[in-house]
């Protein structure tokens, strides 16, 4: 066992990519265990577009990485000393190692150890991926947010990534049509002629979004959005009514502050659902909800007021009267 | 009777308010019913936010008008002259009449027009707006989609519009701390002292900002959104985790075109649902998933691929990888 422990340790906040000064490499004594603690020597770390989020001093699902703390980072270990009840020499375990050769684990909750199992024809490291955390935000995303039905059509980004390369499978599985998009010519022979999507689109040639058109000539009903921006963008305008957007990352923004990618931003870090709205959707249910609002105005509890601009020689002014901000309540012309 | 019709028609299409040439305003003569059809003089014109993209010529939730139609617009009117068997001179109806003086009803279905009684207490305007088509869309939009919960916090933006107005007061109905946001004192004082809005907040005003984290101390659940851009992100800054955005309207849009309203307003206008997803809330069910990944993988069902980089020195590099798009599959550092 070597006597020292390397540790990247997070020293600057970056603004765009990784460059030397954001995270420093740094040596010191491996640490001494105490009562209830086990050592455990780090063999594979799992390298994450959230990461960068981790790095950055914003709002984010968990607290940022502080200056000087080691950087945060999914990885698999081999305990390699234990005086702690649940773990023995040898087991394997996986969770927030971070960028280190060795951690100690001291059974706080916040570091999500599991000792892992020898699952035949599995090989360690695939905890970290398709049985691991990007295969089982594959599977929930897509399952309990994107709710495929058969015959459905299902776009994923940054498809031949490690989530997105699952999903596609997994809609595949479930009888849809499954178009990827993925950087590189190799990216989209692999997801297309490996793993069975009906269709693979590389963004970065002319011509892509005509592609995109002709693989979902029913429209998209599912989009798996990992990646955000001008991808999501041609996405959504191929979405069908009532389609559901599982939105799962934006790594097109990580690495730039694009305004246009903040409101989204937001909504994947607060895990909100919005849902745009129109009520010709209701129109069947129109009656019960206008006897429910004329009982409430005439009890008093909902109130209202009228603009009434007069002569429909005034209609044009008053449209623009709502974007001019000067109507209070409902603005009519009458007649 | 007159013998002509004044109409409204759409001459070209907008680039940001109602300039004179958009609309036309023509004479014709007043048009003879035929057998079946229904003569309606128009009293009310309901104006409305909506008419703007009816406007467009962009992909919406109805076909846009054509260059030389009569301008869509939702009317009140009563039937002068009918030889149609479900109105009789007298009638009252409310439906999609056009920015004109007159309307043939054909029965058409497109046309939706519908007899509306008299009620006690409630003017014939009513039917345009508190129990129309603004009361229904706030009825459903903010309980079938918001599901208001009592004491959870609602913001509402366009708070004294025609819609706002009715939401916030069914938002205090329902227990919740409703909170509005308008584009002027005297519309703030309207929403609060009035309505009952718990606050209101005039956006024009600085420090505006500020106000609204002082008046959601608890944050926001629910967002009734009528309004998009910067106010919307303001809303979107201060909500809760798993909260709702009703997404309703987006006029601070209509007539400008800012790309980054692009995306919501597909959003808006195919009822999409996008949903934040991060995989941290399914910690208790990842066993479950695991299982069936791992089978899936055993049976062949899913593949995967890993990139792995050699080497704890090399892991700042290999972030930066995932942002570059140089790995297939899984990233993973091998120490």
């Amino acid at each position: 066992m070597p006597s020292t422990n390397r540790q990247w340790k997070l020293a600057a906040r970056p603004t765009g990519l990784i460059t030397p000064d954001v995270l420093q490499l740094s040596e010191s004594p491996l640490p001494a265990i105490e009562d209830g603690q086990a050592l455990a020597r780090v063999k594979y770390l799992s390298i994450d577009p959230t990461m960068r989020i981790w790095m950055a001093d914003i709002p984010q699902y968990m607290p940022p990485v502080k200056l000087g703390e080691v950087m945060r980072a999914f990885g698999l270990a081999e305990i390699a000393d234990s005086l702690h009840p649940g773990f023995k020499k040898g087991d394997k375990v996986m969770g927030l190692t971070g960028l280190q050769e060795f951690v100690v684990i001291t059974g706080e909750e916040d570091r999500f150890f599991e000792k892992i199992a020898s699952i035949p024809f599995l090989s360690d490291s695939d905890f970290l991926g398709t049985i691991g955390l990007n295969g089982v935000t594959a599977y929930f995303g897509l399952l309990d947010v994107g709710k495929p039905q058969s015959g459905e059509t299902l776009v994923v980004s940054a498809a031949a990534g490690a989530t997105g390369s699952i999903v596609g499978q997994i809609g595949k599985i479930h009888g849809c049509r499954v178009v990827g998009i993925a950087g590189s010519d190799e990216k989209c022979k692999w997801i297309k002629d490996e793993l069975g999507f009906d269709h693979a689109i590389n963004y970065k040639l002319p011509g892509w979004k005509d592609e995109l058109a002709a693989a979902t000539p029913n429209g998209v009903d599912i989009d798996f959005e990992n990646v955000g921006g001008e991808v999501m963008q041609a996405v959504l305008d191929r979405m069908n009514l009532h389609g559901r957007v599982v939105l799962c990352g934006l790594i097109s923004g990580y690495t730039k502050r694009d305004p246009s990618l903040a409101s989204f931003g937001q909504v994947l870090i607060k895990r909100l659902r919005v849902e745009g709205f129109i009520i010709l959707d209701y129109a069947s249910k129109y009656m019960d909800a206008g006897k429910q609002l004329a009982m409430w105005k005439m009890m008093g509890k909902i109130k209202d007021k009228q603009t009434i601009v007069k002569g429909l020689e005034k209609a044009p002014e008053a449209i623009n009267m709502l974007f001019q901000g000067s109507n209070i309540g409902k603005l009519l012309v009458e007649l």
